[in-house]
């Protein structure tokens, strides 16, 4: 499928009367985030490899001119300057799964101004949506202190896609997993399940149906214990377990978590059930987790769903794609609460006894302090960078969450800085 | 591409376990709405066409059915069973562009149980999103009050096919447009652009640009006036109509938008512009749109991103799909906040002097009051009802507003009756 007409209607006049004035000198655009919301001390980058392979395949079909030609907006010009297309640009990034912050160029592509002007729409949209929620994801991970963590966002994800990229997104800021299938077979992210209430209702009772299920997967068989009374299926399941029953967890999906996750607990306990876990899915998120855990509340694994897939205390970034060289000439704006940095940009990042001490961002190619975080990722249209594969993100991640000083670990507002020279 | 992957890994779990034990019996679930949230007066029934496009082509590829072998999960009973798996079941819906309320039944589908188990994510993927958006999209239509309103929301949306979907609920609940080209060139949708800030800031001065813009555009000009100094930049837009410059409209995209449209149209008017337009498209959402209009603000346009593309205010819709009746015996939860009713269901909507007065569901099939809202959509998998393109289904939504108590129309929150029988 063609993607070349998602895209916002003004890339395209703009383009249109770029190339009526000629102006298709080289231009630089910048991709950042202006500033950081109360409810985030840092940002994951994440999207860049989505990004990369969009842009080697992003063309104009034969369809999309013919649209084009029959909205009467366009000049035979521009329809064969489009039909044309193929970014042949740079581009550069901050690579996936480093920690980020305000004002650093996440992404920077180089072009003729008609070639970058026209990506502006894709690169927020692919780049903002994975920083998005790999940021969010990773406030779960710091806050859920090693106890295991699983996307269960898929139903409530914007379209299917979305889904499968947050999946993505979750992985490689810390999650352990995803419920999401395709993530999967596409990703490699581990994947895991349980089952729903329909079926605990399908069966006469709870009891039939928790010997049912485990009968089909007496390996990995977590039982859902809220479908009526979550104590009373606790002791079911309990009961269970002493039989021999080989139940894996239990999974408590409403109602008053920390008093039932308690209950339940004892009620395991006092089977001898010690090894049972007991897994949250019901109100699950980075502030849920980290009250009941500084409260003792027995939890062994969380679900989360709806809360980390829409980004739910803060649903959007402040980020923007913008021009800041025409013609080696710097350009910004000074629109108030608006202001850009002019120049293609390096980010130097200091470190104090192995944390993070404070960015710099300079014109490229000036002196810095510290690690230079962005790379050149494509060169006239061609991947020159070698992008690794998740499991290997992750661990860039994991690299950085150890370099993070421990106040920016929790949820509460930390600000880090970042000068721009 | 198949989208049968794109699932939680549990329906698939489920699924091989009612095989094993022969629960192959009659089922209807039901997605519905628990409670509306209080930002929330009514829904917009939306995504019944894309649920039924991509039922058409559900199935499970070799590609698939290789990867899910490979994870060692999965019985060769159950990879048969997916592997000839098309829907042949039923599927009841209220139509699109319907305003809807909490506990009634938006899709029904009767098939199976591990038929309709299994379609469990993709339901409810498909229609919470659309639902929230055309929902959501529908308070800035009402907040409005007839002036113009563009989607403006791609870059934000959650992946490209999200920000489609959510053009086209955003049409379908009052937009005028989008700035997106595929859902004009896939739904038929207006498509509508103005200019970015990269455009002025290409060229040595705004009055430059503006000129070059007009040239190319002289029909449909929209100017960007902020990307330096507002007030300067519609001065010189002023100058340049005074000389017959063909100008539409000016846009603001920043800074404090009352103050600034007041100072804005005084400009324009004392140079005899009064045809000028101002669009705004800052801050846009049906809280900011009631506020300035309240006041007076002069504003010709809302153009509306991020904040109804994400649906900030409330980014989420507490929407289930449930069991609600297995080999013809009721099915319900009893969980506290959670519960659920049994059967295929009917809901019967009351009018008193041409307005809504009341819904009730009851059993499909009992005696209910009122216009019945529930329609059977698919039987034994083919398409039994004609499915109305988007302009019809705007004159739906259009037709239901106009039947919307008039406290319901605006932002505070207004209760409405719906009697489960």
């Amino acid at each position: 499928m063609s993607t070349a007409l998602f895209t916002d209607l003004y890339e395209l006049t703009m383009a249109q009367s770029y190339l009526e004035h000629n102006k298709t000198g080289k231009a630089v655009f910048s991709l950042f985030v202006r500033r950081l919301p109360k409810e985030r001390n840092f940002l994951v980058s994440c999207g860049l490899k989505t990004l990369v392979e969009y842009l080697a395949k992003y063309q104009f079909t034969k369809e999309d001119i013919a649209y084009l030609r029959s909205l009467n907006k366009f000049s035979e010009e521009l329809l064969a300057y489009l039909s044309a297309y193929r970014f042949r640009g740079n581009l550069y990034a901050i690579p996936e799964g480093r920690i980020v912050f305000q004002n650093e160029p996440l992404i920077q592509v180089e072009g003729t101004l008609p070639e970058v002007q026209i990506l502006e729409t894709l690169v927020i949209n692919l780049i903002h949506f994975q920083t998005m929620i790999a940021s969010k994801a990773a406030r779960n991970y710091l806050a859920s202190r090693g106890k295991m963590l699983v996307d269960f966002g898929l139903r409530r994800s914007h379209m299917l896609m979305a889904g499968l990229y947050a999946a993505r997104a979750a992985f490689i800021a810390g999650f352990d997993g995803t419920s999401n299938v395709e993530a999967g077979n596409r990703f490699g992210v581990p994947v895991f399940g349980t089952m729903a209430h329909s079926y605990v209702m399908a069966y006469d009772s709870e009891e039939e149906a928790f010997r049912a299920f485990v009968k089909s997967f007496p390996r990995s068989a977590l039982l859902l214990i809220d479908t009526y009374d979550t104590l009373a299926a606790a002791r079911i399941a309990a009961k269970l377990g002493q039989e021999g029953v080989p139940i894996t967890g239990v999974r408590l999906d409403s109602g008053d978590i920390p008093s039932l996750a308690r209950g339940v607990r004892r009620i395991l306990d006092e089977a001898g059930l010690r090894q049972v876990k007991i897994f949250v899915s019901s109100g699950v998120d980075e502030y849920s987790i980290s009250k009941w855990l500084a409260d003792g509340v027995p939890v062994d694994a969380f679900g989360v769903g709806t809360h980390f897939i829409t980004s739910a205390d803060k649903p959007y970034l402040d980020m923007a794609y913008k021009l800041t060289e025409y013609e080696h000439q710097p350009k910004f704006k000074t629109s108030p609460g608006k202001a850009t940095f002019p120049f293609l940009r390096q980010v130097g990042r200091t470190y104090e006894q192995g944390l993070m001490a404070g960015d710099e961002t300079v014109r490229m190619g000036s002196a810095h302090q510290g690690e230079p975080l962005v790379q050149l990722i494509m060169q006239a249209g061609e991947l020159v960078a070698s992008l690794p594969d998740e499991p290997a993100i992750r661990e860039t991640f994991f690299a950085d969450v150890q370099r993070l000083p421990a106040a920016m670990k929790g949820i509460d507002k930390v600000d880090y800085s970042v000068t721009v020279r």
